[in-house]
């Protein structure tokens, strides 16, 4: 154990992919818990696509990172010290603690986690918010039914990759958008998609009409762009469109693109809706027990991406997102747990 | 009466605005109704953005009239000669007969009309489907609330100008866009709504923060484009968009352009539902008896915008819907009625 806290703060906004002058490593004193507070060693940090749009200026559904703040990120490590009542030294722990190596807290927003059950990074993954955003947005906002036919992009992602498996489980025909052939494999051979399509190599909506001959009924979008404007010529009547997120438009430094296909909405009386996380809160723990179970009796498959080189690689580790050079979950691994 | 039946036959698939050339007039004798026909002295014809889309070629939420055809238009006019049961010479009918001065028809689908009530071009507008696609996207596919903040955009137009009067009279704040001041006018100190932007003269965006400070709940489309992509930035959470229609698409020659902030329905949680009127038809004859309370009791204002000069002037009529033109529904006055 070092003696002390390393961390990455926001140094400047990035216009564009974020480069490494956009981040400041700094380092301070490991910190001493006060009364109802603990301290956490952080041994993996979860990366998000969300993280770009945080590090942009303005409110959007959550404030952004501000300059010079350690940057904000989900993560998962064992108490060190604790004098709040309900932490004591070496629980596995998740919270939202940024990216460093020890966390102050007052527990707020903390939870415990059963390291037997799965494995601490699963949590920021299959059991932590990728994998509560795939279920809400896919059994709530895109309402599914089963024999739909549903199409996922970023499919090979940590939200992807469980939105598409939780559609199998309930009874969907499952098409899975990815780049390239090593994750297309991966989901129909490993994960049980009916079909994958390499958006690097392939049409999209020509593949689409072979994959979905009778019509989309729900689309989860984690990519916008050109997927989505795909995917919207091949709607079926009544068709659902989750809108996740739009990795391929984060870094887009002359504007996001809309999808110009969008009247396709109106053709098809499609609806194409936006949806946040945070909203289904209340409902966590009920979805978490429900991915374990699914996990436990391996109907589930979890993967991780874990990145080592600690707090000082995230701004490189950062980029495989962006680079879809991940498989599953990208996490950074932290400290020596 | 001339003894000959006028018509406009579609003679080429316009690129960007419909011309002249891309037009036909044509004369047949005027036709006999065989057992079970009859034929329509047609007196009004709807002009409708929506006609623009059936100009094209492949299928749209209906398919495009072919090179050749009389043009497909809603109309209303009187029965000149029946061999029909169910209708008698001089009876008031409206019908989809197309643009022409007399239909011959088996029946299916025309429907008789009571002048007493409104004036027949009313029927083409307020209570037809004009009325019909205000009254069900507001109330089904946007799930008006009362108390929302809606917003209107063509809003002088056929659909838009019944649209937010029916928010009105459902107890809704409503603010119209529409171009220029007469229009602007008109909606706020004729119909009764709470504000009006003229996007000729004002910052959209702009306007609308100061017309709908708490952000907008409803809008309902009707143009697309720049306007909507304001609208975008100012939605209320769990904001519903209804796509009604994109009339400052319908004519680009470089493709629609599609709604550069969308994800702004995922920071608002807000969806976007496109719609096309003929699923309501089962509930048509509903719709038109509430409608046509209103308009009794003075609630529903209706307004036409009629254009004479018969058949042959239905080319430089149509375009008036996309310069902006009319206020309330256009319509072309055919015949001597």
């Amino acid at each position: 154990m070092t003696s002390m806290n390393h961390q990455v703060r926001l140094a400047a906004r990035p216009s564009g992919l974020p480069e490494r002058s956009d981040w400041e490593l700094t380092e301070e004193p490991i910190p001493t818990p006060g009364p109802g507070e603990l301290v956490t060693a952080i041994s993996h940090v979860s990366l998000d696509p969300a993280m770009r749009g945080w590090m942009n200026a303005g409110a959007s559904y959550i404030e952004p990172v501000e300059i010079g703040d350690v940057m904000r990120a989900a993560t998962v490590g064992r108490v060190l010290t604790s004098e709040h009542s309900g932490f004591g030294p070496g629980d596995h722990v998740y919270g939202t603690f940024g990216v460093q190596e020890y966390a102050l807290s007052d527990g707020k927003g903390v939870m415990k986690i059963d390291p037997s059950l799965a494995p601490p990074p699963t949590y920021l993954g299959t059991l932590g918010l990728s994998g509560l955003t795939a279920y809400f947005g896919l059994l709530e906002v895109g309402k599914l039914k089963e024999g739909d036919t549903v199409v996922v992009s970023g499919a090979a992602g940590a939200v992807g990759s469980v939105a598409g498996q939780i559609a199998k489980i309930k009874g969907a025909r499952v098409v899975g958008v990815a780049g390239g052939e090593t994750k297309c494999r991966w989901l129909t051979d490993e994960l049980g998609f009916d079909a994958a399509i390499d958006y690097k190599a392939q049409d999209v909506r020509r593949a689409l009409r072979e994959a979905a001959p009778a019509g989309v009924d729900l689309y989860f979008d984690n990519v916008g762009g050109e997927i989505l404007d795909a995917v919207l010529t091949r709607l079926a009547r009544g068709a659902r469109i989750v809108i996740c997120g739009a990795v391929s438009q984060y870094n887009a430094t002359d504007g996001v693109r809309g999808p110009d296909n969008y009247l396709s909405l109106l053709v098809a009386r499609a609806s194409m809706t936006g949806m946040v996380i945070f909203d289904y809160a209340p409902r966590f723990a009920e979805a978490a027990r429900e991915l374990g179970a699914w996990l436990t009796d391996g109907r589930l498959v979890s993967r991780e991406d874990i990145v080592e080189g600690g707090v000082e690689a995230f701004p490189e580790a950062l980029l495989k997102l962006f680079a879809g050079e991940n498989i599953g979950k990208l996490v950074l691994h932290v400290g020596s747990d």
